[in-house]
């Protein structure tokens, strides 16, 4: 049976980085022998503007039916596209890699993993406004911190055994107490450090090296993440997924970069990466391993875009990719 | 009328750093010629050892006494201490101002002023917890935002006319919206950007040239000013001031380091630089300015301690910027 594959090409910048990483999913398929059965779906700022719905019903219904969901950035509705997805399909992990690339201009060495919360904390949309006062509820639970915890148990087997987990537990004693907590029971048996949140942006430009995986709530995830992204040579080149229990949805780490699109001058690797990430969790490391490997020798081969001083445009680097792999 | 001075060594590195701060206060009363009737308090993890609690009964009256509050950092009852003063005399402006030193090796040039929002947010410390799940209240009023956007404003003009106000609105539209759009009416007239907490961190890494004045809410204050402070070459020489409109505390941006402590290597800078704060919000801008000068002629000739490639020690840099005022 072929995976239901969604495809979301998504704002600014991300049909042309879709289009690209299409062509890598579609050689790496056809090479490993996995079957797609793709559908594109329209959502997001224009499908707003065309349909008075970022996420149309349609579109709803192909997601609902799909197995796994490949999206590009989302504009400023991202909210209602992006989250949606998560919240909806319960996607509680985002897995962040950060990993030098070779040719790279890099702020310092980093080889570290994010495990991100994905659908709880001040995400879950709970807000509030009465007269002069707004109000939104931070939201943590156990079980959505078990799960998490889980997987980011999961990946530090598969590492270095070793987990830090990011919180500001001295003023959210409760919350982030709570979540702290939940995660140190979660992890018992392995290396474990702790980090305050405002600590820990700190020791990504200072010392990134020494993280392995990272284990944090949804908002601390998206603001070190984009962070450690910049530091690892730009978010051009940092990939995702959000995994639940049944389905997950891959995507760039970074935004719709309406400035530059339709130029033909993004950088795809982020998206291509995020491909990687999703033949690993539809079980093919084979083809998740030979895409990185195909990145890499790209920027060996200096086929890239000029954000990362090269020539090439976005659709050159996805098909060098695609025919190397 | 000498102004009533509360000085709150802290833990860690605490004493040290502010014993060397002292005799720069000291000095550029004297030189300056402003009075200070100069009071001590125990507060923080050694006091709630001592005492049982880390801002005991005493101490909390006589920083009810005081005109100015200068306090060391303090360990893990931080929040029982720092929150407390911030929070019980609404000073709700933390104004931290970050800009490369002479000799001290930054990852960027930077040259801004955070003026985080101090008593609200996720901070104002309502906490709960039902069973399986912790909830904390995420407050941003009308009433706080102004008063706060109003000394970024301040700043402003003293300085390029220009701030960037940080925000999730895209995500929290009710809470975060609301701060950015009574930020935003404060800021008429000014050349005022907008940029999501997220992407903020990115450019304090890839740009940070091009921020000037930022104003932000709370929790995302404390963690991009650290991260802030590291991209100018450390936390230990990143000052701060907690602004009310009758009271003040200034203070080191850092922790209580306890690691180092006792050792005489402690980087004194932060708390120094927190002093000329203090002298400014005084209306002392002349013993401010003297006390900026004579750090960086310290810097310039390498009386600095060993994080930032000197051999001397903590007291010797504060007698040594103490004597050339
Ligand atoms: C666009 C936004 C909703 C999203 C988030 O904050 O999670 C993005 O920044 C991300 O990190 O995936
Ligand atoms: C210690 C803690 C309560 C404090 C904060 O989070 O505000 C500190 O990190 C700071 O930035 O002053």
């Amino acid at each position: 049976m072929p995976y239901r594959l969604l495809v979301i090409p998504g704002d600014g910048i991300g049909p042309e980085v879709v289009e690209a990483a299409m062509h890598v999913i579609r050689a790496a398929a056809s090479r490993y022998g996995v079957e797609f059965e793709i559908k594109t779906g329209e959502a997001g700022d224009v499908a707003l503007r065309k349909y008075g719905a970022a996420m149309p019903q349609d579109v709803l219904k192909l997601a609902d039916a799909a197995d796994v969901i490949f999206k590009g950035p989302i504009g400023e509705s991202a909210y209602d596209v992006t989250s949606l997805i998560r919240m909806r399909y319960t996607l509680y992990a985002n897995i962040r890699p950060v990993k030098n690339l070779p040719g790279v201009p890099a702020v310092k060495d980093i080889d570290c993993v994010f495990v991100r919360e994905n659908v709880e904390d001040v995400y879950v949309g709970a807000e509030y406004k009465v007269g002069g006062v707004a109000i939104a509820l931070k939201v943590i639970t156990e079980q959505g911190t078990r799960r998490v915890a889980r997987v980011a148990r999961r990946y530090a087997e598969a590492r270095r055994r070793k987990v830090t987990v990011v919180h500001k537990a001295n003023v959210l004693r409760i919350t982030d107490g709570f979540f702290r907590d939940v995660a140190l029971e979660e992890l018992k048996g392995l290396e474990v450090d702790q980090m305050y949140v405002d600590a820990a942006a700190m020791e990504l430009v200072r010392n990134p090296a020494r993280f392995d995986v990272v284990l944090t709530t949804n908002q601390y995830g998206d603001i070190l993440t984009d962070l450690a992204a910049q530091v690892a040579g730009g978010i051009g080149l940092a990939p995702s997924g959000n995994i639940g229990d049944y389905k997950a949805m891959f995507e760039p780490v970074h935004g719709a970069a309406f400035d530059i699109a339709g130029r033909g001058v993004a950088n795809p690797i982020a998206t291509i990466l995020s491909a990687a990430l999703m033949f690993e969790w539809l079980g093919r490391r084979d083809a998740a391993e030979a895409i990185r490997r195909a990145v890499e020798k790209s920027l060996e081969a200096g086929i890239k875009t000029p954000d990362i001083g090269g020539r090439s445009s976005t659709i050159e680097v996805g098909k060098y990719i695609a025919s190397i792999l």
